[in-house]
């Protein structure tokens, strides 16, 4: 269970089988800088161009097909001081017809600048009525998965059932998640980490800036699932990547029902009255061309595993 | 500011324009008890037809087209102790090729018994795998809503600008809401009351159960707000109700545009950046043929009103 | 088998349970003109209000809940010489980020007028580029149904189950329509002719104009047809109305697939293999709250009913 | 201007930057068999695996990046006799409840053996309710387009701006189509022959068979296109790809905004004028992960280009 401090030279803006730039083992731990989604590193370089230059991918040694990805995020922050945002809100997260009139549809867009502060971010600009806005940091990884099936090669604007750009808070550290493997080693990837977000990615970014991350891989032989999965200290989650909304939704929903049926011993029945009783879902991304609907459950309420 | 214990003998299926039971001033509270979704009052009495009977329409006097009608939940509270709730998924709500496994698509759907015993519901039946589930209770109101614009009658299965069945859990006591009045006297109706509900009422139902409500109805002059807006300790809200999803969001988003403009003075700039950074959506009803979405913002970082 | 040449002096902008004003028995034809969608007659004089004011509701005498209504559409012509029509499109057919170059989004719409002459019809400004478009009258009715269900009373701006604004250029003279009854009599009611109208409805108008109209209505008993189905010389065909269009077009296929199995006796694999192979999907209205896709099949494939 | 007879040894499951099979110059013309969209060609041979294995890329000397790639559908033939077809529709494609009913969401699909005979299509089999169900030849390309751009390599089974997986009906003998070039040499790639289709593709088939096929590849300077289009005798068309259809129809009808203004210098009131009055939409492909739609014009109508 070695640890590995990695320096990439290579980014990728597609979830693919790509070149693994590093062999691990399962268990290993890996620690290594991620740009921000624009391509810069913490010494404000442009090292790679947009959209979510991904780091890796990194291959698993003995992960094949059907077994399932755990990535443990062990911890995450910004490595320098000033991240960005848009300033207006995108398009289609707005009524058609307000477009004109609140979102950048027919603006420029502007980047406003947000200074990391310890564990605070602010706006580096006064704004008239938000003032210099300022917020408790929480950072997040707003993109990563694995190469996708069928030798695809996917922009990392958008996401499936192999991840990709999710931007889901819950993706923060502390959290485990799991991913189907569609390819021997995995090849997981990372990158687009954000010092804060909203819901959504309205306006299509989260606070944008570079990260040190700290994530520890591991594999579980087969498991075969469908859609990401996840857990904290208090949840277990499942995710769906899809437009509309509603077939994202579809998609996670169906996930937690597999899930809770292999791993859980639940019939339909059962996961049907404690779902009903107890889900929670979060809102993903809706700006990119897949949206992002998360389905959760309180451990709490479930039986051992 | 009188206070009205009101005991309904006539309930309805529509929002509508029907005949006011009873006529209030501004500020006047009312309390009254709610047939729960199926028609069955507190003495387990078949009192009216499905879906979603409710009680009134409520005259608030001088409340006139243009104006927002002000509602503060005072209180509710199951009025017995046996709820009930459907044990299998709804049919869209999980992938559709999954439907047969998963949902009641192809079964009979059975209703469960759930106990309200104190501040805590549970299953009235040992289910394997979930035993008798307990959970604390949570009560909410599933739908309510004014009189809908051009002298519609709206089934009580659905949702719109004048609000219905919303079924979001964040209709409880101590929540305050705020709609628009699209007929003199508003014509505030209210019904469907859950012990407890998950996000999305998955199962077409929660914990359907009778209600003892207590409520205030207020009038702001003016605000020609366009969706259902509200409030508690913590958060202000907007609503959207449509299909898919992505509309309802697009309304919810749309209207706490507008509310960030009219009563904080933020233009859409200093509003992408705060919602950008800090909203969050929830998930209120996904089952009826219009789904509902809540645009939230945490109070602690609005300007002034 | 009489025929009524009715002369309306009310209208409604809702399907509902109104007052009927003419009882007809099976097999009757009216003969009565219809306003404009806007609420104008054939003299040029505001008779009602918008939207989409609506002549009846007509009450067949013997059609009860579960009958099927038949409406024959005889004959359909503009009444008056000048109709009109949107100039741009409705923001919600264009990519939103389109919206303020596109659409009506940001700018004041601005009717044009449409000169009816002979079985032409031509624009009665040059416009560059299209000069004074002429192209052949193509007569339609956008808008008819019974009363809803559950006394439900519906804006004239959309569609459902009970038929509505649905702007399906297959609604013209020679078209058998059949409805789903919800209340005794049917209460059919009719509106909103086009003298043409490209697919979709997608500036928010066709040629809006006032008509005269002839059809005969009567009943089939039962049937409990679930949405509207219509047949022409050529063509069966059905009504699906909902957002997003997807699933309009799951609602529309699903009813064709009972028609299939209920008149031709077609079970699913039967009915399967003909429709992969031969359906054809139009698109009605996509700018109303629901959206309308048709199923249709060539009858030159179909068994003898 | 040659004409190249390609024999194909190597195909694709992606669209995407593969190394070409053949450089050919602007204007030359192919003529190549293509396998079956399960990879059996016409002897019935496997020589590739599902999905909709392509034939290319062939590589358009001197095709930069921004301009417009040419293909003219010369001629397309079944150089088969047997075909095949799924005997149930798709899940997606009716309502959720119904799904255990009416399409194969519980069930086992069947292939049913379609014979083409001459003109002809006919079932092998005879099928209670259709018989031996006989109709027209219909020979139409499931699936072509070029290398998507940011070197991606995407599913054969879906679509985007760059073509893909679209089953619509007219891309047919006779029919031109424009594709946007994001690669030099524009990597244009085709398969999936279908001996006829009803729209939509809803059984997950249209009659899947082997081709022989004829096309001629040229290039346009500039043009900078957003989404396919296309024309043949009577119409042009645009080419939307997403989900839901609302989203494709939004890209088709904004595409056909764009080549209305940058061809026949149309602006958006003129555009919205003949469009709300001639524009008609087909539906391509519902089934798989992004759906098509096309939006007409009639050249009748249309301003010398």
């Amino acid at each position: 269970m070695a640890t590995h401090h990695f320096r990439a030279n290579l980014f990728h803006n597609t979830f693919g089988s790509h070149e693994p730039v590093l062999r691990v083992a399962p268990g290993d731990t890996i620690i290594t800088e991620l740009l921000d989604s624009g391509g810069i590193d913490a010494a404000g370089v442009q090292r790679a161009s947009s959209p979510n230059p991904q780091t890796g991918p990194f291959f698993v040694t003995g992960a094949e097909v059907g077994d399932t990805l755990v990535v443990h995020f062990d911890a995450m922050m910004p490595n320098r001081a000033q991240g960005w945002a848009f300033d207006h809100l995108a398009p289609n997260v707005v009524d058609p017809e307000a477009v004109p009139t609140y979102s950048w549809g027919g603006r420029e867009r502007v980047r406003a600048t947000w200074i990391v502060d310890g564990d605070r971010v602010r706006l580096a600009e006064t704004v008239a009525g938000i003032g210099r806005l300022e917020l408790p940091l929480a950072p997040m990884i707003g993109a990563f998965g694995v190469a996708p099936p069928l030798a695809q090669a996917i922009s990392t604007m958008t996401s499936g059932s192999y991840g990709g750009n999710m931007d889901y808070r819950g993706f923060r550290a502390g959290t485990t998640v799991y991913l189907p493997i569609f390819t021997p080693g995995a090849l997981f990837m990372i990158g687009d980490g954000h010092a804060l977000q909203g819901d959504g990615e309205i306006s299509g970014t989260g606070i944008e800036i570079s990260f040190t991350v700290q994530f520890t891989l591991d594999i579980r032989r087969g498991g075969n699932i469908g859609w990401p999965r996840g857990e904290d200290a208090e949840w277990i989650f499942t995710v769906g990547n899809a437009r509309p909304m509603d077939q994202a939704l579809q998609h996670a929903t169906t996930e937690m029902l597999r899930w809770l049926g292999d791993d859980y011993q639940l019939d339909s029945r059962a996961a049907g009255l404690l779902l009903s009783s107890c889900v929670r879902y979060d809102v993903g991304n809706v700006y990119d061309p897949a949206y992002t609907i998360v389905c959760k459950l309180p451990k709490a309420v479930l039986p051992a595993r």
